[in-house]
């Protein structure tokens, strides 16, 4: 088959979940966390396939994005105090919707638990009309489903009103939406209740997401692992800008694991307790979201879903260039837009199926009420579109609320070319009178009014006037202050500034590197048409865990030598590789091995003792060359790390007749 | 100055740890996490540089330790169930002695207060004796004791009988052996109490090190922040072994945070909450320690350490090769020598002093009570000599206590060439009997009994000899459980064995990637003789943040082209680098980057723009020399990733009279 063939055949085929996860266990991809103690649910250990692919992966992304664009890395701690997370929101609002069960005590996720429910009616309507088109595509999803654990057990054929199917349509085109209100007024409306028992549940409330600990031997510093690496970035904002000499726009990256206590995770690797993310925080100017290279990558074509259309109850997307998305304002500026063609990018790189890409932009109820705009990366896989990457306008919130909670600047200060005049509100203390009155407090009390926002600042001096007094608070110092015209004077003057003073916004992609990997084994994984047994991990060469299979023919001893020598050739162009020389047929080592993904194989036999010829190998076409050891590992390093297709690469190469690749 | 010459400089050197710590922060290698909070203590963000040397270390290693011995490297959850941690060890025994201050609240660890009072009170009784040599070198240690928030503030001099010195002396030796019990009485017998108050504190007590949090809704699960990220390994045995087609010896290798809630953490980044990891496991038949490449390493010349000086109150250490010290049984066996070797040979290639390394075996009372030996790779700092990496052999404890746990198998089966007769304790069920007796709770009984081992065979086999019965407990069914001998036959059989089955014992090389680190930074500091505020950080270039700084003469629109030209070679090259276009004078420009640790400058100038040849600087010599871009980036390529010298990389390249240095 040409590639283009074997691309199709991945494309368009149905994913057979359990062949794949059967493949991604037996050879040891990953595997469910303490399952000699019976497992923890939502935890999974990387076996070193799993391990090398995600460190290839990782190693990508770190050069596409950080190399690329000289941004700055960090690596800030997974312990992270309450405080900083009750500023962030992430105390209040950082939760999903549960329902326990009263009778039985068992707990679902409500926005899953409605999903699930309706889903399973429209597929019982279905069935009811005669309308379910492929029974073997069908089998293939309950078995799917089935494998998710799903808590709808059974789906029974029942035939609904037209505009009930129309209802429940809309409500799962919206079902990340909804707040928990609203989702408990849906499971009234719909009778949605326990599954199994019929029962209704009781009312959903919220479940924070965030594991809880103490640090500390007192106990008494209470503290959260982090659901996410940003806060530690925009904690260190000012040393960051401060490393760029003060320059912007600039970005931060950091690459690292995150947490997230899920309610009851099923999906196998797509919904995890403990996970690998990769962030990015691009700060820049709220007046000029423009960007320098965006140019670079205008005519990208992506697939948009855009939120009116979700909103219709839609799921068909728009295919249009970055540069049109960005100019209709789809995309809200080009920056966003810019980050949105270079995710896709990466992940074509990596080998996600571009057909199976989309980028959806969240619904209004659905974003963060502080973000301008917001577009997730969406991968589709055997258990639908799947989030694996946002990108988010965070505005100036995060930055926002931490200076104002810790009153400490984190701002850009911008030399003027022309000094502008601006109106503004200060405050002057009598400051022989403070001492006196405050005593020990004195300096307290100073710091607390010459630290007042303008907001606030207008506000007393409105009730200055009102009141011929001001009454406040300040932290450490018990009881109500109160301070008249005599000590202090709050006015609005016109001022000749030099310098811009503003607080940055946030262009935040962020990559759940978890997920993604995920969605590309699902995407790369086939079997050979004329052998279905025979599954395949068509892997790009630049992130496959191993890159070549060495392959003595047998284990005859004189081919040790030879063996030996192709090995040091390989190390030392620093290609990773496996040596098989366990002596079972070389179709069954090749079979085993592109299992694991490997894109290539040399095979030594005789022939190379004599002459130092070898056979390479094509994994997904099984094409093969003989050459050189060194022509071969020169295509192999050509193909691998430069980009260079096979044809190309393997030009100089002889033809070679293929063994047979019998298992 | 030559090489050799900043080398002795570098090593002979007293550190100024403030002005050490001045420039890493003021460089954002390195900052305390959530400073703008605050801060909170034991928790350190890395910066830019901090975090590319970080990767550039994790690099090595990995090229080391995982490609160079084809190990397993897996990746394995910090999030760790309770049972996990019980089984291990960890729940009961992974604590330190506190003691807590009944007056004022405070909390202190205990070892670290006796240690600090009795390094006190030695120092004050040579003050007393006029016998402090050198006036500025201890100013400088009070400075870095300072630095470090000592809990004894003001050292006395007061004078000590003889035999008082030479007990302190041998007690600070074995400081790290003694229980709470002991340290409760070295405190109650030499009066040491909290040191600002003079008070007694209350007596030592155990305050367990780990992270504890509950995972999921219902908050039932207790689950642990892992200690170590050794337990993840262990619990993959029987896959890795299957990975690896069931042969051994094989290694696998974790690199990862782990967390310990440490009592009161001083001392910067050797004493942290949150840290990175990097062990490996290496598992081997319990009957051949031999290692097949010990020959390799076998002439490494070493500083040991070992058990009998250190109980001798010495710190002297003894000098030999490796295989002198395996030879001798001074270290127990060639693969815990093999490792040791090798640990050495990174240390060293990422920037220790080899001065200031050397391995101390564990004492008896030290050591975990399983582990057959134990050495410290030990790296001298300003706080003293800091353990590092450490080497156990662990025995075959961890896999043996999982095991009788789970009641799963984690062995390795032989193959024998010649079969052997054993005798073997096997016990034979009456299965018939056993549904009329215990109905549904038939299957966990027979479980349970085919599951004895060898020595609850032979004792199950004398309990029923003695009592015609035997009474035992299953888990999961209520009460006492009785069988007679109508249903159990208990005997002691000869067999003949095909396959030999044996738990293997393990070796583990464990390092703190954090205390490395800061060691390495300690060891590559130094002020430049004829400027002493000008510091150096002099990484080998390999583990150096950036490669290259790239510096225009000054930024005259005509110097950009040629600069963007030889930034695109770096690129293509993957050599990271800067441009520091800034416009301060170059010699301004060297000197923030010497802090930065930057091995290399190339310089642009006028005459580059004409004939295309530019400077090349070497940091540490700030020797130049001149040639085309192409022939400068080849020289970079040599020295920093071959392992060539200056000299030898830079022979056909023409000298270059210096710039001034003046900043």
């Amino acid at each position: 088959m040409s590639a283009a063939e074997i691309k199709m055949v991945r494309s368009t085929a149905e994913i057979n979940r359990e062949n794949l996860e059967a493949v991604l266990r037996g050879r040891f991809f990953y595997a469910p966390a303490f399952d000699l103690y019976g497992g923890v649910s939502g935890l999974y250990d990387y076996g070193p396939p799993g391990c090398a692919f995600q460190a290839n992966v990782i190693d990508v992304w770190r050069k596409h994005f950080i190399l690329e664009e000289d941004m700055l890395e960090v690596d800030c701690t997974m312990l992270t105090p309450f405080e900083v997370l009750k500023t962030s929101g992430h105390v209040d609002k950082f939760s999903d919707w549960m329902c326990r069960d009263f009778n039985t005590g068992e707990i679902f996720r409500a926005d899953h638990l409605v999903e699930e429910v309706l889903e399973a009616r429209l597929k019982g309507d279905k069935e009811a009309r005669g309308l379910l088109e492929d029974a073997n595509a069908s089998a293939q999803e309950d078995n799917n489903k089935k494998k998710r654990k799903n808590k709808v057990k059974q789906i029974k054929a029942v035939k609904l009103e037209d505009d009930v199917v129309k209802e429940y349509e809309e409500i799962l085109a919206k079902i990340d939406g909804y707040s928990g209100e609203e989702l408990g007024q849906l499971m009234e409306k719909y009778n949605v209740g326990n599954p199994v028992t019929g029962e209704s549940l009781e009312a959903p409330r919220a479940f924070n997401l965030m594991f809880e600990t103490a640090i500390g031997p007192s106990g008494q510093l209470r503290g959260f692992l982090r659901p996410e690496t940003a806060q530690g970035q925009f904690l260190n904002f000012n040393k960051l800008l401060e490393f760029n000499n003060s320059k912007t726009p600039f970005a931060s990256a950091s690459i690292g694991k995150s947490f997230r206590n899920e309610i009851s995770p099923r999906a196998g690797l797509l919904r995890v307790r403990e996970f690998l993310m990769a962030e990015i925080e691009h700060f820049l100017d709220p007046e000029d979201k423009s960007h320098p290279r965006f140019a670079e990558v205008k005519d990208t074509k992506l697939s948009f879903l855009p939120r009116e259309v979700q909103q219709a109850g839609s799921t068909e997307p728009i295919v249009m260039s970055i540069g049109e998305a960005v100019k209709t304002k789809l995309v809200d500026n080009e920056t966003l837009g810019y980050f949105i063609a270079r995710i896709a990018k990466f992940l074509l790189t990596i080998g996600v199926d571009e057909t199976k890409m989309r980028f959806r932009q969240h619904m209004a109820n659905e974003m963060a009420h502080y973000a301008a705009d917001c577009w997730d990366g969406e991968l589709k896989t055997s258990y639908g579109w799947i989030e694996c990457v946002g990108c988010a306008d965070r505005s100036a919130y995060d930055l926002t609320v931490h200076s104002n909670k810790t009153k400490q600047k984190l701002v850009v200060r911008q030399k003027l070319d022309t000094p502008v005049e601006v109106k503004k509100w200060e405050i002057d203390l009598t400051k022989k009178l403070f001492g006196p009155k405050f005593r020990k407090d004195a300096p307290k009390v100073e710091a607390y009014l010459l630290n007042l926002s303008q907001a606030e600042l207008k506000a007393k001096s409105e009730e200055l006037k009102a009141n011929e007094k001001i009454i406040f608070q300040v932290d450490g110092i018990e009881g109500n202050l109160e301070l008249d015209g005599n000590f202090i004077t709050i006015e609005e003057r016109t001022k000749t500034e030099h310098v811009r003073e503003f607080v940055p916004n946030v262009i935040e992609p962020s990559f759940g590197i978890g997920r993604i990997i995920y969605s590309v084994f699902e995407h790369s994984f086939w079997n050979r048409p004329e052998d279905t047994a025979r599954s395949v991990l068509s892997f790009p060469p630049l992130v496959a865990p191993s890159k070549v299979l060495l392959v003595p023919l047998s284990n005859h001893k004189d081919l040790a030598p030879i063996t030996a020598q192709i090995s040091k050739l390989l190390r030392a162009e620093k290609i990773p590789f496996k040596v098989d020389d366990s002596g079972v047929s070389i179709g069954k080592r090749y079979a085993r091995n592109d299992e694991l993904g490997t894109p290539f194989g040399i095979t030594i036999d005789f022939a190379s003792i004599k002459d130092g010829s070898v056979t390479l190998r094509e994994r997904d076409s099984t094409k093969q060359v003989r050459g050189s050891a060194t022509d071969i590992i020169g295509a192999i390093r050509e193909i691998t790390y430069n980009g260079v297709s096979w044809d190309e690469g393997t030009k100089d190469l002889a033809p070679f007749v293929s063994q047979s690749e019998t298992v």
